[in-house]
């Protein structure tokens, strides 16, 4: 995607998210002079809200400035010129295809359409639209401007240009786009955290371990592992030269052994008040600050190590 | 635990998991001049393999001294003098509880015996035993010289003392030794690594995401979240004041459906080639060298981090 050197990028919905995004494409764009980034955001004095909760997303790199930022005070104000188009408003189907047919009278024809969504396809928000094709979910991993993954979900109208050319707009800014083939349900990434939150859920509910020790657990093995490897390749090499078919070969019984005994907890079964008690005194008020500091040095050892890999 | 000035450590079996154990010990004995590590295995030429093997796993970080390892030929002269006997031989049942039977004859009373297997419980291992309050399992993440956690499981009866001694030993090592409560199938962290191993499984199997797009969203989301705060503490965080409650409150039902809708593959149903061919055809021979060097360098910011936090 070559970029204008006036882009446009509109934010809808001035969230956690829709800030998150507008720190990450404000920190991105304050070398283009030209450039600026729109919010828009139906809630009373948004303006005011907006740019006192914008810094508190920008972290210690490159701090972006609040020049590049305009406050839209109309829908349509906000789409007409832009070159992109990000919503992070409520979760709700109905909101959501109100806003995309409204925003498709206003925008210009070429304007990629970005849900920010993590659970309504694109080819259901899309459904009062005269165009499909330009629409897709460009899901986060919270807080978008910290973690690098982009989830791409397209719907089956969604056309391949547009696609490509939001690939090639977050591989530019260092970010990992990953497609997404299918309208599933969560996605991925929330499909593969939510499997392992069932298991804890089911381990300490019933008294196996308590939460600090299960995430102490995770934090001192899967998750350093993951952050280099992710768990096909660390399987993969787990499995000596037969790769992961030694893996299985190994312990695959013990696999299976673990599925069959796995947990199965349901959301309002009862262990709900004792879980969220344990965290609330356990963890009381997480300084996010604190975590979101940490989580960048270990992203710029592994940036600093792909770059030294592809440098080889 | 008070160490004695000539720590005496024995390892039986000199497997993969054993010699990394070997290094680890061997890192941290090089200051005490009379302790020694002995390592016990019964396959033909065990000293010149295992004085070829061991540098493999030394790291960057102190090389331990050669001089400070015996190799035993027989195992009532590997155990007896012994401090700590910890086992890391076959996964066989009838194997484990001979080897013990016959450890309890020749070590000191006082020694602590550790299992590292991965899945037999220390209560099935313990069945020949006379005094079976002696032994429990003390299961690594792989490769337990890099990997900070430990999972204890002792048996029902394992003493409290030397569960509590088992504890100190890694805690004055820098490890994170963390206590399983019960002796369930898998222990903790496999459970959990297993069950996101099996939706992962099922998004490829099903052709929603390729294997190499799987690692890569694991590795640039949960991978270096969970490093810095596990999901019980990531979850708290993203329910805001609320916390897990608040996170169950705003996506409880998405958490749901992703649970009714995840994938239940099972060992030997049919997946197995396409899963196994597209790993070999991504990632051929893994290099854990590199994978351990990064790593490592994780970790060294996560304890810089930590002892941080404690001095505060």
């Amino acid at each position: 995607m070559e970029h204008p050197p006036d882009l446009k990028i509109t934010l809808i919905g001035a969230g956690t998210i829709g800030l998150s995004f507008a720190a990450f494409h404000l920190s991105h764009l304050s070398h283009l002079s030209a450039s600026h980034v729109t919010i828009y955001d139906t809630r009373p004095n948004a303006e005011s809200y907006i740019l006192e909760s914008l810094p508190q997303f920008y972290g210690t790199h490159s701090p972006p400035l609040l020049s590049n930022v305009r406050i839209a005070t109309t829908l349509e104000g906000a789409v007409s010129g832009a070159h992109i188009i990000q919503e992070s408003g409520p979760e709700n189907l109905a909101i959501k295809q109100a806003l995309w047919a409204e925003v498709e009278k206003h925008a210009p024809e070429t304007a990629l359409l970005w849900s920010s969504t993590s659970g309504i396809p694109a080819s259901l928000q899309a459904q009062d639209m005269t165009d499909k094709t330009r629409l897709l979910v460009v899901h986060p991993y919270n807080p978008p401007h910290i973690m690098p993954l982009l989830e791409l979900v397209p719907s089956p109208d969604t056309s391949p240009n547009v696609i490509s050319r939001t690939e090639e707009f977050w591989r530019q800014r260092g970010r990992v786009p990953i497609l997404v083939k299918k309208e599933i349900t969560g996605f991925v990434a929330n499909r593969l955290a939510f499997a392992l939150l069932r298991e804890s859920i089911h381990l300490v509910d019933s008294g196996v371990v308590s939460i600090s020790d299960l995430d102490r657990i995770v934090e001192s093995s899967m998750g350093p592992r993951w952050a280099v490897a992710g768990p096909f390749k660390s399987y993969h090499a787990g499995g000596g030269p037969a790769g992961l078919e030694g893996f299985f070969n190994n312990i695959g019984q013990t696999v299976q052994d673990c599925w069959d005994d796995a947990g199965k907890v349901n959301v309002g079964e009862g262990w709900e008040q004792k879980i969220f008690s344990e965290a609330r005194e356990v963890y009381g008020a997480v300084d996010t600050g604190e975590r979101d500091r940490i989580t960048r040095r270990l992203l710029d050892v592994l940036a600093e190590e792909r770059e030294k890999g592809r440098r080889k």
